[in-house]
């Protein structure tokens, strides 16, 4: 965990800076200036490991997304301490995370051939940095970087499981030729597979459903791959809500997850997780009140909670999130209903009476996504709930997080 | 503009850092990694004119409200090179602009007393900044801070118009009571309110009615003060549609507006712009095809367009954002329909047909809700759109943005 400030990362060519890492200094809750953002590692570390015994049992390694927290820190608490096998949303992830010591990094977006220089330089630091594609042409980009720079680019094949974003059918005629491309050009490491749809299925029996599908997509495509006599090393299935649901995963060799680390409301709405399962939550302060509505104004708005609305698909819309006070007790029926850039608005639902909280009043909402509220926010102050619900949490340290691409 | 590295702001006790200010090396819109976001200079300027204009007109000074931009760079355009008056919906804000030399800011979210301490550490460095209350709490807090730190507090009372998160209703018995705890303690200013209602207000006609009940509520609550012997300096009216609409603003001394800087979908929506009034453009590459869906798949997901959906409460729901090619002009019929988080499908609608877009083409995406896009980036990479549509516009800056609390 940082416990000092570090450096400022230097500015790259054609890229976005990043933040500067520096570590705020505060006691408690009760200190930084609100709104921001709140990590109970208590729970992190509860959610982190019920994945990694499911993994053990299923007999699969696991591959941590690390999109949601984009936090090295965050990170350091996936593989004991030591920086493990992880997958990535960016290359300024990859370029991260390669500093922050991992050496095997999977960059889980199809490539796009003008970034080839940025994994062949990680390449060139010794990161073994896995790239993904969907296409021929992508394939012959690769194929042509690989031997100009004379370095490996170990190649993931995008493999489409249920009709969401990126990748080729199992049996799209176009994937035994792909592979011929990449092996010729010792590239080809293997498939991956996304089930996009998981999202969208909300009863466990759904979602064991949707896993059994996942990694038959990505085992079919790999037998092919096979069956053309093209070596097929690496067979990567996940979503946080299959990776929890699957019951068998022969054939598979790696499995990712990401928003389980924080997991959120929409995860609990899937029955995925509880709501004492949710680790990140934004600090937010009551600013005024407006009785004649039923509201309480805060000074955190979308602005600190991002304009998801996850939930709004789910059989329990829960707004722009459920409020608990700043210990972390949930406060029934308060739910953040309305959002413009820097106030909230809280009302109560479900006949609850409106809590009196004056101005001042601390409060901790739980979002709806976590991926996109951390992604609002420079950092986390982290606090460890294992210590009880007290009425202004302790702070143990400040997370960093990677951001721009 | 910025022309060259400055330092990276110091870290702030209790405060999360901001993103370093560097510029990123960039000849042109082909050069640096995607996705990323541009300004088109030449209609920032026309649009700032345009305000400016109706100002003039109107007899009423313009404080802009930098929320949307967040760039002092953008800032030096609004009142032609010098840092004239700021509207900031954050103290990072006031902070940054107060070191890009502005001296006349107002923090327009009602303040957290927490905060009072970094309100006063401005006023002594010489800026006037007006904070924003609705309570006898708030007033109280700010009385005696003013008291006790010996400074002036120039405060503004927040007026509803509309029914939109804070303020009291003109006719508020409470109005008159803060008014005087603020005038003993020599912090009465003014009132402030804004039209949140304008943003729903779909024809020519409602938004001009919106802008006449904005004006009316702020005089009528100045009205109230005066006769109850109270000094009111400041009348503050506005938002983007209203400002645009006000036919006759008597009795207002300034008018706020901030995302007309840039426009969006949704004001575009609104028709208080034309699609060609949008400064604020994503870049993103095009990465996948999926013929079998009608898609093509880009680089540029929710991460670098943010979540907002306005457009979707709009007669013409825009998706995620509009089309065009690298140069600026609208791809006919082409849609960003969905998003994760950094995968965007693009889509035909009204019987256009999905072009042919190569692997590595480069596309701009115009967003919903500028200020919401904007905060997804570190910065803005800069174009002038007088020169017309070149196949890749010469990149002429880099403005930093101001992002945190």
């Amino acid at each position: 965990m940082s416990t000092a400030p570090s450096p400022a990362p230097a500015a790259r060519a054609g890229s976005t800076p990043s933040p500067t890492r520096s570590v705020p200094a505060a006691r408690t809750l009760a200190d930084p200036d609100t709104p921001f953002a709140v990590v109970d590692a208590h729970r992190t570390r509860r959610n982190i490991a019920r994945l990694r015994d499911r993994a053990d049992r299923l007999k699969v390694a696991l591959r941590p997304h690390v999109k949601t927290a984009k936090s090295p820190d965050a990170a350091a608490l996936l593989h004991d301490g030591s920086p493990g096998p992880v997958t990535v949303s960016t290359l300024a992830e990859a370029e991260a995370f390669a500093d922050a010591g991992h050496r095997d990094i999977t960059y889980a977006v199809g490539i796009e051939p003008r970034k080839l220089p940025r994994a062949i330089a990680l390449s060139r630091r010794g990161v073994t940095l896995r790239v993904l594609l969907d296409s021929t042409e992508q394939a012959a980009f690769v194929a042509a970087a690989a031997r100009e720079s004379g370095t490996v680019l170990p190649t993931l094949i995008e493999i489409d499981c249920d009709g969401h974003r990126g990748g080729l059918r199992p049996d799209a005629p176009g994937l035994t030729g792909i592979g011929r491309v990449l092996h010729e050009a010792g590239c080809l490491d293997g498939v991956l597979t996304h089930a996009g749809e998981s999202y969208f299925r909300h009863t466990a029996e759904e979602q064991r459903e949707a896993a059994r599908n996942e990694r038959d997509a990505a085992v079919a495509a790999a037998g092919r791959l096979r069956a053309a006599g093209l070596p097929v090393a690496t067979v990567s299935v996940g979503s946080t809500p299959t990776a929890h649901a699957a019951d068998d995963l022969t054939g598979v060799t790696e499995l990712r997850a990401g928003n389980y680390v924080f997991f959120d409301l929409v995860m609990a709405g899937l029955g995925v997780c509880d709501l004492d399962d949710l680790a990140l939550s934004v600090v937010v302060t009551v600013i005024g009140h407006r009785p004649e509505y039923g509201w309480i104004v805060t000074d955190g708005g979308w602005m600190a909670m991002s304009r998801d609305r996850g939930t709004a698909a789910q059989a329990q819309d829960q707004g722009y999130g459920l409020v608990a006070d700043l210990s972390g007790a949930l406060i029934p029926g308060l739910v953040m209903t309305a959002a413009s850039q820097e106030h909230g608005t809280l009302t109560a639902r479900d006949g609850a009476v409106l809590p009196d909280l004056p101005i001042g009043t601390r409060l901790r909402v739980l979002p709806n996504h976590a991926c996109a509220t951390a992604a609002q926010h420079h950092g986390y102050h982290v606090i460890d709930g294992s210590r009880g619900e007290v009425a202004a949490p302790a702070v143990e340290s400040y997370w960093p997080r990677v951001s721009g691409w």
